[in-house]
């Protein structure tokens, strides 16, 4: 076996192929061409039981998991974890739009942002969101005036930026000091925008909203944000007389990358006894009935339910090593870009073969960096092999980066119901679809050169 | 005046408003909305004419100016400098479809690209591009058969790499040791590949092709780089009689984006001339009639003749400093991610306006590196103000980085003939049209939780 693989649903078939969830994947990328996602149904509905099994072992009160549909808005995706109970969590107008279209019950919904105008604050009232995430002063006034206009409540929770340390990249931290996110804690910010909030006539302020940051590993973190939740709680209980119905501690939950990583993933059930203690304990001692917790996990839920199937295109000797040539790019995999994201390749033909060879990756495209894997090793690898990109259902897709105008590729889902093609690939035609050359200029001659 | 500003285009007028080729770009923002792309039909053809110039002065031989359509490609774009006569340069197959939709003649494209297979050196060989550039052996001999089945002859330059040390972002740098373009010099590697390539039946090597990376701002890399070439010609002309009827050098001539380099942009006449004189007084010593130059520049055409207009959401003070929330973010300027690029702001409507106060400018993203710009001195910024953000025509609309589901903006193009919408925005629906809710998916209820 070359590549370690992060779950159940891979195996490898008697031909040496990799498979998932039974389906021979070199047959798929035969049937549907390359490059291609494949996304595992019956893996975004796991992922989701996890969660909640997590939450209904440790916690007594409710628990909502909403899923950040910004890390993977296929429709298909956010439908089949809608069928599953989950809410949706939103961050812009476009994002709500697609929620939407799912068919996610518009209560359902929790639409955060960082900076809405008017008129999406309107659309969102309009729609009937469950529940609005407010960032800072200029856009609570801005929603009371638009509630007011249309004469309807706005169920709110107010987004409060504990200032901590936390252990990520520092391009994804967001509950970090001088981060753009949220109301200030330490400073008193916070408590003041409070006291405004609750003073106004449309605006129904119902609790709290966090989020520190993406791609934690670590459970402590969590807990010291819900810790720091509970003080903040305190001293607007006692300043404000402020009850919580909603804690809303974001998400940021890590998943494994990288083989090393598959046997110690993030701890679900730590996660949940440990934060649930600590808000109950907290509650009791304040004396206030236990919050409804709401969790907004993207990565969690979708990244290891999806692959993207690569071909080698060629492959070809430098001075200073050898590049596997694939039809797949940096494009696809603009993590890799970003944060030097590591994603795990599987030979998927010969997936029963031990590695021999220490390869780079690289797709086609008119830039240096254009390499998806570095110094891996594997198999022998031909030209016209099949490579399997593992885990990458998360801010993939989502954060497509468009480099040498390549378009993008199809997904398939797997489910006992079979292959579904749920988006088809770009064409050429997409690509300049929104063109106009004005008709002075296309029926113009060159100028002799 | 706050920003200062990169070329003539544009002024201030009495109103105090940025002008950009005499239009009111405040005007402009009310008319279309923002987010907005303005491109100066005017800039671009000037960008052209310099450096046609430039080489019509200092070189006695022809030199052939290829747009490079990566750097930017929009149709209206691409056709204004087809019409001035540019060649194009096109990387991959999606780029060779845009630049035949916008009108160039296919024997005035020069087709680069990294590893293509077959079906794209046939489709290239079909349309009958002007020239076919080789990268590695492996694709020589793909085009060898591909030309033999067709029955056509297959126009090719071979890319060397002359592995030297090139003064820029290590992402764009491409002629260095280790990187993954072309053959590589100083091994004997590209010797050996147009030996092979000169006994093929189909496939007519005409000449050399280099591209040593990106934002260079000195004129000596190219100089050593044509040195470099020259010395290879001499080996190459010794040991197998070869003698080239081209010479690409590539693009990557660098423009300034800080104000303080608005006064030393990159001697486009330095370049000719020390250029021309090496390739010309190398030819002669070797007895070789003058080659046909090739340049490739994308920034240096596009750069300075765009800009994007956006709009002021809020202002938010926090406890570390100042953040301008604007409606365009790092998805419309993906270079800030990727190398940090610096892009100079002008608030519109304020334009006479001396600076004031220190800000940093935010984009409305769900991640913390959405930072535009970060401390700028601004004249006193207000909601609903108009920000101007310069020379932004290269490797933004064309890297559009895809997060929170944001649609891509409109394009409006500027000429004596007015202003032209050249790019319709993409909708919400353009954004879920390539999705399909499988029906059994779409029909069920949601379980309930």
């Amino acid at each position: 076996m070359n590549g370690r693989l992060p779950h159940g649903g891979f195996a490898v078939n008697r031909m040496g192929r990799l498979t998932l969830d039974g389906y021979d994947l070199a047959e798929i990328a035969e049937r549907f061409g390359t490059p291609l996602y494949v996304v595992s149904e019956e893996r975004l509905k796991r992922n989701y039981e996890e969660l909640v099994e997590a939450f209904k072992t440790h916690y007594t009160g409710e628990a909502i998991i909403a899923y950040a549909v910004k890390a993977n808005f296929t429709l298909a995706i956010i439908r089949v974890l809608a069928l599953k109970g989950a809410w949706a969590e939103t961050f812009t107008g476009p994002e709500l739009h697609m929620a939407l279209t799912a068919g996610v019950r518009p209560e359902r919904i929790l639409l955060t942002g960082a900076c809405r105008v008017e008129a999406e604050f309107r659309e969102a009232l309009e729609a009937g969101v469950g529940l609005i995430v407010v960032d800072f002063p200029q856009e609570l006034h801005r929603l009371e005036k638009v509630a007011g206009e249309l004469g309807v409540e706005a169920r709110v929770l107010i987004r409060v930026n504990p200032a901590m340390r936390v252990p990520t990249h520092p391009s994804i931290a967001t509950g970090v000091r001088g981060a753009k996110f949220g109301v200030d804690i330490p400073s008193g910010q916070a408590l003041k925008v409070f006291e405004e909030a609750l003073a106004l006539n449309w605006v129904k302020v119902l609790g709290i909203h966090t989020h520190i940051g993406s791609k934690i590993m670590k459970v402590k973190p969590f807990v010291e944000a819900a810790s720091r939740l509970v003080g903040f709680v305190e001293e607007l209980n006692g300043k404000l007389g402020f009850k919580p119905e909603y804690l809303d501690l974001g998400g940021g939950f890590g998943v494994p990358y990288k083989p090393e990583e598959f046997e110690k993933p993030f701890d679900l059930n730590l996660l949940a006894r440990r934060v649930s203690r600590v808000i109950t304990s907290g509650f009791k001692r304040l004396g206030l009935g236990l919050p409804k917790l709401i969790f907004e996990p993207g990565r969690r839920l979708v990244a290891d339910a999806e692959i993207l199937l690569a071909r080698v295109l060629g492959v070809k000797e430098t001075p200073t090593g050898k590049f596997i040539f694939l039809d797949a790019s940096t494009n696809h995999l603009s993590p890799v870009l970003l944060v030097d994201q590591y994603y795990e390749m599987v030979l998927v033909n010969k997936a029963d073969m031990e590695p021999s060879e220490t390869v780079s990756f690289a797709g086609p495209l008119c830039f240096t960096k254009d390499i998806i894997a570095v110094n891996r090793r594997m198999p022998k690898i031909e030209t016209g092999d099949l490579i399997a990109i593992l885990s990458v259902g998360a801010y993939c897709k989502s954060s497509y980066m468009m480099h040498n105008a390549q378009p993008k590729p199809p997904t398939v889902m797997l489910s006992k119901h079979g292959i579904e093609m749920v988006q088809r690939g770009e064409t050429l035609n997409d690509l300049t679809a929104r063109d106009f050359i004005p008709p002075r200029l296309y029926h113009a001659s060159a100028e002799p050169s």
